[in-house]
């Protein structure tokens, strides 16, 4: 016998970006009983196409709502996602901070989530970091999410009124496996995100960049059928 | 006799709204020796024309760069600077946060300037807040800039090497008085700025918004002649 409930869910804001991880946090959040009104950012990132995939993930995880914000950081450029001279490393994973990185991408984008949830509403903001199988990244370290926390609850008229925002990272101490391991018990079909930074317009994966190779060894680990389209007729074994 | 000099000068990006506060904070930064490179946003606010008065500011305080980034703020409302159903208020400053309160806003603007100033590898950002003669906006206090600060050398490659990144605030315990005072000594016309939230077409000031009595009463104590247009033929006196 099924319960019919009159009360709202709490609202959360989710930042999504078609990938495996922001889908998984998705997830996530609503398991955990939340409305998810999940926000992308078209930012002139070279794989586009990832946000074709968010669309998906959105509809498909019963999202409130998708909101997909255009702010070109190709303005900037500085990084191989957002400068087209600048080449994707396709070598393996390599100490130090790497090419892909966007300056200040996840600050952006965590701001963005903090003045909708505001209008919202919402205390609660989603993003899927993680600091073990990850390319090195310094705003996806837990003293980052931490920091912004700290600033969301300084920034708004919800912090200094006494109601606490939460950035939430639920993947941020999992490794690959892990995160595929729990978004596979959450229903989450992984064949529908990309990841890839090098994706074709089909938004199939070329298998050796960074995000690829993480994602990839995830599968093997997770002892998980690896869904991923690729480009390449036969992606390397060995990641 | 003067000597010509070889180097660079450091480069610092400026928040730039186009009112007084931000064109002070660009006096002092230009006068510290910085190459200045000014940030604007349009957000979609009410009073869009204050970006006309950036754009002289910047030209008049020799900026290096002007770019005004565009990103609405409309599409989350929540302010009577994004939302044309919520008045701007004209009965004088009350305690609490104000309906010209816009969510996460200074935190947005930051972050652009942040991923602008990785890019420039530049290691200074200045941004004109102040929390003595305000609004009681929370993202203009001390604790707020200190932990944008801390956040903004967690997350960027620019502070994980070690290379500090500094968020001035030069008039964040000034009174209005002392900020006009400063800026005249610096220079600025006033004259080319707009604070006003309410301004009309021309750019002429309704003097009884938030904005307008702070500025008003900034002139009467600095004993400087306001040189703001307004659109009412007579300024109420008492500010």
């Amino acid at each position: 016998m099924t319960t019919s409930l009159s009360f709202h869910r709490p609202r959360a804001v989710i930042l999504l970006s078609g990938g495996l991880d922001s889908a998984t946090a998705l997830a996530i959040a609503r398991e955990t009983g939340f409305d998810c009104h999940c926000l992308s950012l078209d930012y002139g990132q070279r794989h586009r196409v990832e946000l074709d995939a968010a669309v998906r993930v959105a509809r498909m995880l019963d999202a409130r709502e998708h909101r997909i914000f255009r702010l070109s950081l190709r303005d900037f450029g500085g990084s191989a996602l957002t400068d087209d001279a600048i080449d994707v490393p396709t070598e393996g994973i390599r100490p130090g901070i790497p090419a892909t990185y966007v300056p200040a991408r996840n600050t952006i984008m965590l701001s963005l989530a903090l003045a909708w949830a505001e209008t919202l509403e919402s205390r609660d903001i989603f993003i899927g970091v993680n600091a073990v199988d990850y390319s090195g990244y310094p705003d996806c370290r837990p003293e980052y999410v931490a920091a912004f926390e700290k600033l969301a609850n300084l920034a708004t008229k919800t912090g200094v009124e006494g109601n606490r925002m939460t950035i939430h990272a639920p993947l941020i101490k999992l490794s690959k496996a892990e995160i595929i391991s729990r978004g596979k018990a959450l229903g989450v079909d992984y064949g529908i995100t990309l990841s890839c930074y090098r994706a074709d317009a089909d938004g199939r994966a070329c298998g050796v960049c960074d995000s690829c190779r993480l994602r990839r060894e995830g599968f093997l680990s997770a002892g998980i059928p690896d869904p991923t389209r690729y480009f390449r007729e036969s992606p390397p074994r060995r990641v």
